[in-house]
């Protein structure tokens, strides 16, 4: 199946639209397909959708300078926190962020952090404007870690919205997802051979002034950190 | 395909979300749903994306009320506006909307009032609320004479976004659209039989005390009622 999801000998060039969260992932993807890629012009695009915190945010914008892209987009779906507000502890005012060890073994197939349908929200409206900036190919930085505790990361996922789009008759949008047979510490080593500064990556659920430590999302970074055999260059308040 | 968009030989029952814009397809949807279908709770979610005016939304406030729904949500997607400015007429700031004798007959596979991926977006929010309401079916008004000239209302369309949403491990949402098959005249019957009060339905495409009766949905309608050899009860600036 990996065909669907990585192009596989085929020459690609022109203009892409990246999603941009500010995590480790996506800014890697981002400096992924400028420098090694090539692709040009890129556009970056970010979500505002009621997250506890702006840091991801300020993250996002610094990389997408860094990566030189032609525009950087902030889209503002802040009506997800209100939409969805009993169904997520990501956004301001969903209940409170749990640390991994109190999570439930059987909960994980949907975890606390899910956002009901946050992935397909957010690729169709990246299609969208994809469309009205007339590019047509979309990078997503989804990768394996996630398919664990999200059924919108997933291979199959990602066929079915391509299957949706491919049927634009006079805009057909492709997305790929280039990271997806990575793990999380390949990523790293990946962003680290393009000169990625991870300093200025957020990952943490909490709004704290350092990363905490202990959210689902902490954990897994120090551990990909660690598989990865070197030290992230943020600070935790706790680990 | 029928299979794929009405559900055949299928008791269903309990509650539902309905795409409500305040035309007469998605308003003789609503009404079917709670008075046919006897669905309960039906809660009915609208879009605000920039529209040029705001009679639609008055329109689907005043038929959410009259169809008794337990919940009608305004989703403010106004972002769309600024999102696809370059792309579409519809929305604010967009070029002008343009008299339907006036659209070369080569541009209709994507008219000119065409939002770029509205229909996925509008249906992946929809999802979400869904979810997060603990409702899994959605009834979505699109109807064959769309699938001219939109993409995103054909029956594959609906078929490939069922396919998406069914991945959903703890909760499988499924698009039906009972429309789908019907024509405008055939749709007017309907809710007539229904008792709906298509005076409250609001169609064109301009922001005029009244309706214009020359943009292309306004022909659509006017069309629509003679075929059904009925009297629109709205009053028009022209025909």
């Amino acid at each position: 199946m990996k065909g669907l999801w990585t192009v596989v000998n085929e020459q690609q060039s022109g203009g892409a639209v990246v999603l941009l969260s500010g995590g480790m992932d996506s800014t890697t993807l981002l400096h992924h397909v400028t420098k090694t890629l090539g692709r040009a012009p890129v556009h970056a695009v970010s979500f505002h959708y009621g997250q506890r915190h702006a840091r991801e945010l300020e993250c996002a914008a610094w990389q997408a300078t860094a990566a030189g892209v032609a525009e950087h987009r902030v889209v503002d779906m802040s009506f997800m926190a209100e939409l969805v507000r009993e169904g997520t502890s990501l956004v301001e005012g969903g209940s409170t962020v749990p640390d991994l060890d109190d999570v439930p073994e059987h909960a994980l197939s949907q975890p606390p952090t899910y956002v009901p349908n946050r992935n397909m929200m957010l690729l169709s409206v990246a299609a969208a404007y994809a469309e009205a900036s007339d590019l047509h190919d979309l990078f997503y930085g989804a990768q394996a870690h996630d398919e664990y505790g999200y059924w919108d990361c997933t291979p199959a996922f990602l066929e079915s919205i391509n299957t949706v789009l491919a049927q634009n008759r006079a805009e057909p949008m492709r997305v790929q997802a280039p990271l997806m047979g990575l793990k999380k510490s390949e990523i790293i080593e990946m962003g680290a051979s393009l000169g990625v500064d991870f300093a200025r990556t957020w990952s943490c659920y909490r709004g704290g002034e350092q990363a905490c430590g202990t959210c689902p999302t902490c954990v897994e970074r120090l551990n990909a950190w660690e598989q990865a055999g070197q030290t992230d260059p943020i600070s935790y308040a706790e680990h």
